[in-house]
């Protein structure tokens, strides 16, 4: 896609920081300061940045002379730190997290529009393909996009057990809003002056703790063969009177075997700990699957594999290791993904009024409602249904909108529905 | 080498930033600390990591029980913040800095030290053999060593122009003292109760800024081949009534070739700047090789080649233009090395009284002189040399040690020296 990745530094100045208002009044209340170093105050507080428009633009501004100067396409891995107070929680909430974030500018909104999209779908990908997550895809409310973008579109997972739904990663059109302040312009085909058109896109470690949440039972964790550092764990399982180091060779020829055809494999050796504590142990470590080899394996010249997400066992002969250990990991990623797409649609409750609503929300259901699409209305929803267990909002409009008969009503207003959107609590 | 890549936070609380005495003496002036959120102030300011020891060994000390856990080899790749106060340089001296660190636990002395050893090599050879800069490897002093460590190995680079050393990159042995105070113990294979052996070792952004004054000249930037992030840069000549088109065609189809065979290759073909601009252009940009190609190379089926680095031209037949250009690549890495180490070596100058060195030191020499090895005469070398260009300091106590014939005296104290030393002024 001919982005280039690139680093801009840690701390934003608050010249910079509060030039675009609405950008700045979203991130204000969470942004970290700093004002010492060593003993010594600092003459000007420095930011920490939650996000780096402002970090990135003012360059941009510089760069950006003529219409071959776009489209800039620049992406950057790096830490951001944002100041939470609501419940931390490892990896979905907490003050440092680590992301991606995309930072392009266009000649023309078409072209903006186009890449939105392209980046969702990747997004899609990381989620249903590696992290073998279910996500919808759709656009944010005005209430919940990006501050000081144009519009915002969402891939939102769902945690059945919890019946919250979380945003899973977000593509922005920032419009010209920040081309606006700061001063990013080229000139165009024609020799006439215009502003570039935005985006900005990030996917944050926040992948990990969905992944967790779906996928995680009470064993442990549950990794997604594609994404385990680890894929199969090894495990001799020793008898008395066996021939003990027969197993040991056994189970180091079967890791060298899979690590050279690109499986990633280790065997657990240590020799203070019984076979039955490892199964545990590396289950808790959510292992895909787990390969034993015992004196009776080793007679027959297989071994037994076990897989984590449905504890099926089978025998595989081992002058097909590779080929049968491939085709299970492959089966175990499809099954995630299956499973927890069963999961999710089974939540999906259509409601239509308040009293459905309120119905389905005690019930733990990702809720999909006609909605009139007002501000206004989305905020008194969140005043009606502010309590312990915290607000609902909408989590996003689907793409995928199903039918809206003329003369259909907005669940909470009364008022014409102008689209589907999807409800509920949310981490 | 079996060492896993992690991540830990950026902020760490002053309660085990403080715990080892002589490491937080040492990073203490240059911790930058965030004591507000949004407009409130911290209960408890908090420190953003200078360097990870302090943040990582509590878990250390949690994860290590038996002689089974060790070695344990994490490693990370993250910014790091110390607010210096002296001359921010680019790359060389900043604020925020990029690095991986690595951090290493082992049940004796002896495989700590082997694996100093074996990460010094490692950096060397990013240092020689990627960016082209010959590299000391050595010893610090006691005065230069990490603070809190045991003994600190160093590879020491040196640039002619200023007449300055530059520490590359240091592998650290930690001995047992952070051990000691985060309480890192094991029970060894006796049974014993045993405390670890802990090495850190790290190389940063700052290998760039060495690279970029090692080989930069007046025309800008020159990057070596291997890490060049584009190594070739293809320029049309068109003519008036040339065949334009053919001549683009043959750029992409350069650009094509060299790209399949993993030349990282691009062309330019902006039409609103001359090729004698876009030279300019990209040799500022360090560009390794330029491929020109004009209405006689097409018509006698070749390219003409401009190495960056001794602006040799050559003409290549289109049908080896692959072999021919991965040998001149070569070529300009290996000279690239050659060179500096020349300028390098007639830079080194032995000295043996104190007149000998500062006359070595007014022509900007890298001096090795033998030394006492007493902390008190290093520090009497810096007082006596500070001034507007900055003290001098030992650099490193080379490995490769000249012989130093008995009786041989320090240079700056007259005592019996123990050792020769290289001394300079320094980044």
């Amino acid at each position: 896609m001919k982005i280039k990745n690139c680093y801009f530094p840690l701390f934003v100045s608050p010249g910079v920081l509060e030039k675009e208002k609405d950008h700045v009044e979203g991130f204000a209340p969470e942004v970290a300061w700093v004002t010492k170093s060593g003993k010594s105050d600092l003459e000007v507080p420095i930011a920490i940045r939650p996000t780096s428009e402002t970090v990135m633009y003012p360059y941009y501004s510089k760069w950006i002379r003529g219409h071959r100067d776009l489209p800039l396409r620049l992406n950057q891995w790096c830490n951001v730190v944002r100041w939470e107070f609501s419940n931390p929680t490892p990896f979905i909430r907490s003050r440092e997290f680590l992301w991606q974030e995309g930072h392009t500018a266009f000649a023309t909104k078409e072209e903006a529009d186009a890449e939105v999209l392209d980046i969702l779908e990747l997004y899609r990908r990381i989620y249903e393909e590696f992290l073998a997550v279910p996500v919808i895809k759709g656009k944010k409310s005005e209430l919940e996009k990006f501050a000081g973008g144009l519009y915002t579109t969402t891939v939102e997972a769902f945690i059945p057990n919890t019946g919250r739904g979380i945003q899973g990663a977000t593509s922005h059109c920032l419009g010209q809003n920040f081309a606006k302040m700061f001063e990013i312009n080229f000139e165009n085909e024609k020799g006439e002056k215009a502003m570039v058109w935005q985006n900005s896109w990030a996917y944050t470690t926040r992948t990990i703790g969905v992944m967790i949440m779906v996928h995680g039972d009470d064993k442990g964790l549950v990794l997604p063969p594609k994404v385990a550092a680890t894929q199969v764990i090894v495990i001799p399982v020793p008898y008395k009177d066996a021939d003990t180091q027969g197993i040991l060779d056994a189970c180091a020829a079967t890791v060298k075997t899979l690590s050279e055809s690109g499986i990633r494999a280790e065997a657990d050796f240590r020799d203070n700990y019984s076979p039955g504590w490892k199964y545990s142990h590396w289950e808790m470590k959510g292992i895909p699957l787990r390969i034993e080899i015992g004196p009776k394996d080793l007679a027959n010249k297989q071994v037994r594999v076990v897989r984590r997400d449905n504890s099926a066992k089978s025998d595989i002969p081992m002058d097909s290791l590779v080929e049968k250990v491939r085709e299970v990991l492959d089966e175990i990623q499809q099954n995630l993904f299956s499973v927890a797409k069963q999961k999710k649609e089974a939540c999906i409750k259509v409601v239509k009024t308040w009293e459905e609503f309120l119905e389905a929300l005690s019930q733990k259901k990702l809720i999909l409602a006609p909605w009139c699409d007002e501000e206004e209305v989305e905020k008194s929803v969140k005043e009606r249904t502010k309590g312990e267990m915290g607000a609902v909002k909408t989590l996003c409009s689907p793409f995928d909108q199903p039918e809206l008969p003329e003369g259909t009503l907005c669940f909470a207003s009364g008022k014409p529905a102008k689209k589907w959107s999807y409800w509920g609590r949310s981490y």
